[in-house]
């Protein structure tokens, strides 16, 4: 876990709290970076609320967070697995890797791949009008991943906005017979109250259960192999994920950029693997 | 006329062959600056060819430059003409309108609106990932501009690319029983076959008409009152025009952001009005 | 003039008001610029008070403003004299200079030498850690200047800061038995208390009259032909003067950078031309 | 260890050989970060020569590396030993410190002090006009560093340009009758080669020596408490340190930067030292 829509004590006990919902107290979650590399820490309690999981009762864990680091599992991982097989998943910012990367590059060529919830270029960006919020709080670290050489898989705002959760999905969730869909469809109706609020959409994005979405099901989603890069350097665009979709710049592909998403089949996916917890 | 998608000298020539074509010799044609306010020229001849006007057949205008430099011209007219009456249509890099600014701030209180096509911010760029060409060739005259306190509206790529000239509507141009519908379809007619090659779209988007038909007839097109800023320090987005279409940044609207247009009304006012020409 | 030191208004005045003491109301006198390129005008009153002349009662000048803009009298005078030999003095931020090169670039060819006060690189800046105060002012300006292709001497804080006007020196002029002689002390005077003050000097540095000093007496002077950039893209550097002293960057000399100065030979030099005044 | 004038894996080595002439085998190495935070590692082998250690015979070190990361053993270190009781000798571009940070703010509370060998104000740079090569590899973790509110001294360019290796000086530790004097005046002169070819001065500064002097007798060396940041923004300026030394920019002071030397008495104790040495 990093410290991302809020502080990491906070990530850290979510991450775990949802472990336990799904009947899962054994997966091993591990505190990381609680700043970003170079910048003052951003969080997004006005989206996710104070505890970054509004609209639900939440639980004391008892399942204990893991001694180890986030940055020295990621990297003990890599090494230990054979090359080639672990494929990470980020959904938040990219602290924790880039500073594994960073630390241990031998690890680079390890990695089968990177599929990561961040960035926004046809849509424009959900923290400032260019940036999304996971490259955002930590651009220093996404451009590292970015550039680091791996296989890569981004799902920015452009596709995510197409996952919507609308009133009438987030009722498929809650006619679920078990108390995981009840528990979805009340975070999903807390965010819909936001973005419908101020973006005047049908529902709330569903940004990071697209990432798994992604690695269960990839035929769901199409995109284009393109450069993207992101800004560092200015304070009016920092952390755009500028894509050459038209390939203009001669630079080569480092990224699968998805733009589109069949959302109808993401939200059925959705349900099903909900409809197996408790 | 100023140095944009082809030098000074061929863009001031342009200009008079064009209003020679409509009949308009009169119409006085100033040069002004060939270089932008900082940078290096960058010019468009991938685009427009090495005239600037490829697909017809350019003579050599009878008319004359006016000896008045395009700056001063900006500056004496706003002066001698009634505050508040001028509207300026800007159709290129706004390095003239940025210098009479600088020269003369008093200028600003007496424009009535600046209309000009550039930027992009729904849609990406056309000369890099981040930024239309336009601003791109002089981001720095562009923030001078934006930033001045006078009416703007701007018309993007995000509008203009939905004012494409498709088969369709170009054989609507050269249906006309006149000179001007023909010129008009052939020069189209080079320009789609460069954007339809290069980006998969229907017909090339009219970008310059736009802000002539805005002015004509601005119940065309909608769009909203919003802050935009020029991205003048990062190379990587340099020119970027990041449109606060939802108001995060607290800063307040410099400028009337066009980004819808009712494409066939606008092919029947180009219609129109070509129609009157010989 | 320029902006700079006070705005515009007082600068054209004071300039007027020294002529006059000078007994050349002939001399003429063009306004230019009241802003800078692209960025908010920074003034020094914190230096030179709010006249920017403190010290000395200053009258109502009698003689006018010429009334053509200072950025078209530095271009047809470039145009009328002999090309070659016409050298520009530059005292304040470049602002009129660099307009006048984007305008008509032909006038850089037509020109014998820049001579500017301005930059630092050894001693550090006096408006911010890195920047003196000219450059700062108009770095954008300065940018376009040094990058013109003319010959150009630069007399930065590395220099002034050994011209100083310590009690001695005042004394030298003050002893002159003409009102020149007071005036010039006095203003010194002001200037002095400041300096010392501040920085602990044993006297202000006569940053202006040394551009006249070294076209009138280059060998009181002596530096570099080197490469001199200027930071126009961060804020914490902004208007820093980087000098290529070691020749490490493979960049062509732009300019003949002084770094020493026969201080007494300048004082005497001063007091000389000082003595010819009413 | 960190990488810096040459590779990590020879700057590893070469801290291990150093031990080994000192007749300290027990003191442990540990090898750090192989690249900088987010750059591009820049080495400076035209000034240190392949090895690093250009001047002398190089031997197979036989003691080892530590198994533990350097970024593992300053955290570590941290946290066992009694709050305020570490001082952190950097001789290098900052990587290994920042990511230490990074991961474990907490450990910014126990330092007593950190002492480094980097940045440059009143000299110019030495890798680039602006720059000190240790900053200028890793300006980026050297504004963490500096941001990160322990108590902090420098010793810039500023002061170890008045620490240089005269023949006069090299003869002093020649004439030691141990092994450690020679082969210090054996790299000092490989050095000091380079730096009277390139500088014209009268011997190489020694750089690095300058900490470990400082620590052992802090009245060698005076300097003032002032605000440093670190240009991580601009190509140009890149891992400049503007120095408010004039306390213009309202910033509260966060170095003890060093400007002066009594470098007869730098030399004296570095001979002192070497003298004990095998």
């Amino acid at each position: 876990m990093v410290a991302g829509n809020v502080p990491l004590e906070l990530t850290a006990k979510n991450a775990r709290i949802i472990c336990e919902w799904a009947g899962r107290p054994e997966v091993p979650v591990h505190a990381g970076c609680e700043r970003p590399l170079l910048r003052t820490l951003v969080t997004a309690e006005h989206v996710h609320g104070r505890t970054g999981l509004d609209g639900v009762p939440l639980h004391e864990p008892a399942m204990p967070l893991q001694p180890e680091h986030a940055v020295d599992f990621i990297i003990r991982t890599l090494r230990e697995r054979e090359a080639g097989t672990v494929t990470l998943c980020m959904l938040g910012p990219l602290t924790n890797l880039a500073m594994a990367i960073v630390r241990a590059p031998d690890i680079v060529g390890r990695i089968r791949e990177i599929v990561l919830m961040g960035g926004a270029y046809f849509e424009g960006g959900n923290i400032t009008p260019s940036a999304e919020f996971n490259i955002y709080v930590d651009p220093d670290a996404a451009a590292t991943v970015l550039a680091c050489g791996a296989a890569i898989t981004m799902l920015p705002l452009d596709v995510t906005h197409k996952a919507t959760a609308s009133p009438a999905r987030i009722g498929l969730l809650r006619a679920l017979p078990n108390r995981a869909g009840n528990l979805a469809a009340d975070i999903m109706t807390t965010l819909e109250r936001f973005d419908v609020q101020r973006y005047g959409v049908d529902g709330a994005p569903l940004h990071d259960p697209t990432v798994i979405a992604y690695v269960l099901q990839p035929g769901l989603f199409s995109g284009r192999k393109v450069h993207v890069a992101v800004e560092q350097n200015s304070e009016l665009t920092l952390g755009a994920t500028p894509v050459d979709w038209w390939g203009v710049t001669g630079k080569p592909a480092n990224v699968n950029y998805l733009t589109t998403v069949d959302s109808d089949g993401f939200f059925r996916l959705l349900a099903d693997n909900l409809s197996t917890l408790p």
